[in-house]
């Protein structure tokens, strides 16, 4: 499986989840030995998920590059994504950690259950700001809060301050897949490689579909797109609706807001370098454009 | 998740790859607290890792009742295989023991690794004896290996004690699917719950098909069969030409060298009830008519 697996493992992203597990260790006692297997592991984790994701979706392109599911077809993807879900959790059983070990195992169970949520959820316009948050927590937070914890309680952390990562990498993975549902919008097509609206194409609702939803529950050009699925124009419509509106600012302002409770948390841990990089980290969450 | 969730685990199978924890640990010191999860969460892995294969194979029908897969697609298939493979691993991680955590990792990791190799062999005539033990040394024996060397070290074995639990474990894997291959022959349609001849439609190259092909290289109704598809006729002719033969009576003995050196490596151990069910399962390996 080594074609598939390097290409998948080729371009490994922001590297923002495994900063998590480095930040915070730093912010107590870092132990490369462990905090290195952990990050590796973190990024692995969320590799394998993705190559299921794309699978699942369907999707042709990842980081301007070409899928495996696109390349190879979606079952190797299953069986290369099970292999990396496998090998992360033997990188992090490095770590000797039966604690962080079992916080490990524990997220792709949440990640599990918020891409059935998504995916049972698709083409649903009952769907209100709680399921969202909910859904985006399981898929995304919850794999930026846990090695954001996990790097804690390797760095022996006092409890107080573990939970205060956790936290802090829950709000910021909040904050970071609502840009990133945004950029969905508002992104440069080649920079995300992958063409505007696609997650209103595949019947995703997200934070700036919800609030159109909210503003116009009766005669919506979501509503009409998702009868009509897969019609350009009513796509065009849609996107139309919601970036000639405020509703771009105001999903901006609720990511904003979910970063400035992660960096304010921050406030009651030691103030050195890596907690200074875990503030400065916010920033990039909210100026990303790919 | 509830419903295929709940379809999926209705009918846990034979119980054999729980049954190697439970007693390799009864063998030595059993500790119910510990081999009880290790049990479950091996039926649990099998369960995901069975979930997945019939995604990727299109499988219909498993033990008589209808897949996730047919029921619910394969999207949702492979989420809810993810989900069990977290489920198993945080249920092993109750144990609180590294090591048994790390090779159940590793186990999924071998697993899947065989899955990979079936997947790219399929209809491929070259294969021999050897790919063949190490494919479904990968893909099944590594599921019966494991919790008998886990059950082996939660039951405090010393380690001599341990290696000859794990091999007795893997050499009943082997006869098992070797078995399992052959029933696919000679299986009653009704009880094996799928047509005969299910793997040479799938392409999948199983011991009885390869005897077949040492026998006669040229001119091969396997060749045939792979050569037109889903042909009923080359079918029935590939069947025929193994049932017709002495090759299900060779493979039989096969597999039941496999279970003797299984059997023969029990001596070693200490001699109680436990390694006498040890032995007695292999003849219920041998036996089964599904």
């Amino acid at each position: 499986m080594v074609e598939p697996q390097g290409h998948a493992l080729g371009d490994i992203g922001k590297g923002l989840r495994p900063a998590m597990a480095l930040l915070a260790g730093r912010v107590y006692d870092y132990h490369p030995e462990l905090h290195l297997p952990l990050a590796t592991a973190t990024e692995l984790l969320h590799a394998a998920s993705l190559i299921h994701d794309d699978a699942i979706d369907h999707s042709q392109m990842r980081r301007g590059k070409p899928t495996v599911n696109s390349l190879w077809g979606w079952q190797t993807s299953v069986i290369l994504g099970d292999y990396l879900f496998a090998t992360s959790a033997d990188m992090v059983s490095t770590t000797g950690n039966v604690r962080v070990m079992r916080l490990f195992a524990r997220s792709l169970m949440t990640l599990s259950r918020g891409e059935m949520k998504e995916y049972f959820s698709a083409f649903n316009l009952s769907q209100k700001r709680e399921h969202y948050y909910q859904r985006i927590g399981n898929k995304t937070a919850s794999l930026f809060a846990m090695p954001a914890e996990c790097g804690a309680i390797l760095g022996e952390a006092p409890e107080e301050a573990v939970d205060i990562l956790r936290g802090y990498g829950y709000n910021v993975g909040l904050a970071f897949q609502i840009v990133d549902d945004l950029l969905d919008f508002v992104g440069n097509e080649a920079e995300m490689g992958k063409p505007v609206g696609s997650d209103l194409l595949q019947g995703t609702v997200t934070l700036p579909a919800i609030l159109l939803l909210e503003r116009c529950p009766e005669d919506n050009p979501i509503g009409r797109l998702f009868q009509d699925k897969g019609n350009p124009r009513c796509l065009k419509e849609a996107v139309d609706a919601i970036c000639n509106s405020d509703i771009i600012d105001h999903c901006y302002k609720i990511a904003a807001e979910f970063l400035s409770r992660a960096r304010e948390s921050l406030d009651a841990l030691p103030q050195n370098a890596s907690t200074r990089s875990l503030r400065e980290l916010t920033g990039f969450v909210i100026e990303r454009k790919r």
